[in-house]
């Protein structure tokens, strides 16, 4: 695992026990993938009806199982997922493929599926040739022995250099039913918005067809998982799958099968509300952090813009560094501004450092107390807002700082 | 100047010693703009009949001194050049109009010209106003005494957090007189190529009309200065600026006028390699390096796609740790190729480590041995060659590592 330096400041005392999504089970285990000592494999298996939508990775040098998570996808059903860590099974050419379809005829022989109904996701090192055989021959006990109450196993089970496990749970009525969603995801590095950054997965006992649930993914994620950088390097194997297991129609839930349907509104923001929960742990336990940072960009041409320009904060390097230093560095946030490419009024551009200005329109603000915006920089949570003086459009990035640790963490991973 | 780190790894033992360049004269001063102990402001002079062809950093809070020389520059001749260090005026709103104007006032009465024939250049920190009334009585006298033979001094009084004066020199025949180019430049934080990368400033007694060198300074400075890149952060301030005194024709140089003129080719193959000089010496002196890299993408659709492809390489904060580590880490090679967005083939992909190969169509060379990369990445000069497989074009990217240096260089910048 590389040199892990110490758990995030912001690693939860206790993670929150989730409660079960009938007709999911989750089993994991210690296939010595790379890591020794800990589990590294984990299998969810659905039950038969259950639908998916997913989101990948934008990279051009994908990897193996977000190319075979994208064809399975076509058929909008899922009877099982095999996600391993320590391996990204990504770069591996001819071999990847054949380690993925070794996994992947593995899962649908034990869980007697169709190999569409298998999902596969890997995360760890990239280019090294992933050795399935090595535990291919687990799978089938694993989904025999699967149990519907060990999301923090199955969360422990996918984390590479995360400080903890990221979980999640929210419940929302659809119609007068209620149905409970649950998450987990991994960070920790190579973190970047373009599309489903990282590994994440969602399940829900709600009955959605594909079309709808994966219309609701896509909207989500833009604001949720797209608006969070750890250090601006995009994965190649980034994936978010949600599975929807639709055993809540036993209990009365009418199925949902039209794409915006209105039955869906509660559903819709409790699923925001937990992706967006994710996506902060992720930035909370970006490598090496000390300070969690969320840019607010306000006064901008569109929400697109916004976002671009808080990106172009959140993934400076000099400013993050200047972040970690608990230097107020103001100066640094107009830089990134001007290298967004995104339009903003020098002469309007205003500045704050929580409730602080520092910046107004065009320059240092009247106020402005170094020795103030210095007490303010200690802070464990940082919440920078810029108004960029053109429009009213907004947006929101969260981020971490660029420290020392990210440095060692990753000038010494694979050793 | 903050914390300064060791001298880079590459500060040369000793500083090339530029020739005089006849109608150029320097003078430096110790103005405590920000600094103590080091001069901080440089006057350059021209003799009347100079031209000058500029090029700037392409910031959307582009800095006053930045908006003045674009203005100034529209008239085509030069007789004064002012530069501070210590302060950027930047995002000074109009107190930073007036400290220009101060500054050009008092250098165009104490050169006897025009207002449009002053430049001026600021760089250090940003945002806070800077008192030009606190050096611009030295300009009389800097000017009245300015000397030939002063490129050294000059170049240290515009350093930052530089190590080491970065200058070079050329000649180059025009028709059938020799001419001379000297430039110097100042890195080294806050570097990205996005135009006219840094403060960079040449010098020619060569007679050519402002179209003309302009015209050759946009051509080069895209595979030079814009092939370079520390942190990929755009400084409000960058600014290139080319000064051609035209004393040659004295010598019997026919004056050139015309773009793109055959009479010109020495010059402009002189020049570009002045400029390469001079911007692989800002990336040899970036902030905390440890190492040298140079990205060569080949088999790109196009000369600016392999540019694209090689620059987010050359940003990747994981990769740049990993050279630090020097861990042969070739598989976030990969992920920077995948995250460029520009086309590659994953399965024709492949790459070197110096002569080795590491990855050879899409997958890890049979020939790899980690030994041998682990081996190759302790050498101080890094090449890392990239094959994408789609095309036949090529680019080229030179930059540094990155390092617990930067992180402390950056972490304390203002304190």
């Amino acid at each position: 695992m590389g040199k892990i330096a110490s758990r995030s400041p912001f690693a939860p005392d206790e993670i929150v026990q989730l409660p079960p999504i009938e007709g999911v089970r989750f089993a994991t285990a210690e296939a010595g993938i790379r890591y020794r000592g800990r589990t590294d494999l984990m299998v969810a298996t659905f039950d038969p009806g259950t639908t998916v939508a997913g989101v990948f990775t934008q990279s051009k040098t994908a990897s193996a199982p977000v190319l075979a998570c994208r064809k399975h996808l076509k058929k909008e059903t899922a009877q099982l997922l095999i996600v391993n860590s320590g391996n990204a099974n990504a770069f591996t050419g001819k071999r990847g493929r054949d380690a993925v379809d070794l996994t992947v005829d593995a899962g649908a022989k034990a869980a007697d599926c169709a190999r569409h109904d298998v999902f596969v996701a890997s995360t760890g090192v990239i280019g090294e040739p992933l050795e399935a055989e090595k535990f291919a021959h687990l799978i089938d006990g694993m989904v025999k022995n699967a149990e519907p109450d060990a999301f923090e196993a199955a969360a422990r089970a996918i984390m590479t250099t995360d400080t903890y496990p990221k979980v999640a749970s929210r419940r929302a009525l659809i119609g007068d039913v209620e149905v409970t969603i649950n998450g987990f995801c991994k960070g920790a590095g190579m973190i970047a918005p373009d599309m489903a950054t990282m590994l994440c997965f969602i399940f829900t006992d709600a009955a959605i067809a594909a079309k709808p649930l994966q219309a609701l993914l896509s909207a989500h994620v833009e604001t949720t998982f797209n608006a969070m950088t750890v250090d601006g390097d995009t994965s190649t194997s980034d994936t978010c799958l949600v599975f929807a297991t639709g055993t809540a129609a036993a209990r009365g839930q009418e199925p949902v099968t039209k794409t915006g349907s209105k039955k869906l509104k509660a559903f819709s923001a409790a699923l925001h509300n937990l992706m967006q929960d994710l996506a902060v742990q992720v930035a909370k336990d970006g490598e090496g952090l000390s300070k969690f940072v969320t840019f607010i960009v306000e006064g901008a041409e569109s929400a697109k813009a916004a976002r671009k320009i808080a990106l172009a904060c959140a993934n400076s390097p000099i400013l993050k560094t200047a972040i970690a230093g608990e230097d107020p560095n103001w100066g640094r946030v107009v830089m990134a501004v001007g290298k967004s490419g995104e339009a903003a009024d020098r002469d309007k551009l205003s500045i704050w450092f929580g409730d602080l200005c520092v910046a107004r329109e065009g320059e240092r603000a009247a106020e402005y107390d170094e020795a103030t915006a210095a007490a303010y920089m200690k802070n464990r949570e940082i919440v920078i807002r810029i108004d960029v003086g053109v429009g009213d459009a907004s947006g929101h990035v969260w981020t971490c700082d660029l420290t020392h640790d990210y440095v060692s963490i990753n000038a010494d991973y694979r050793s």
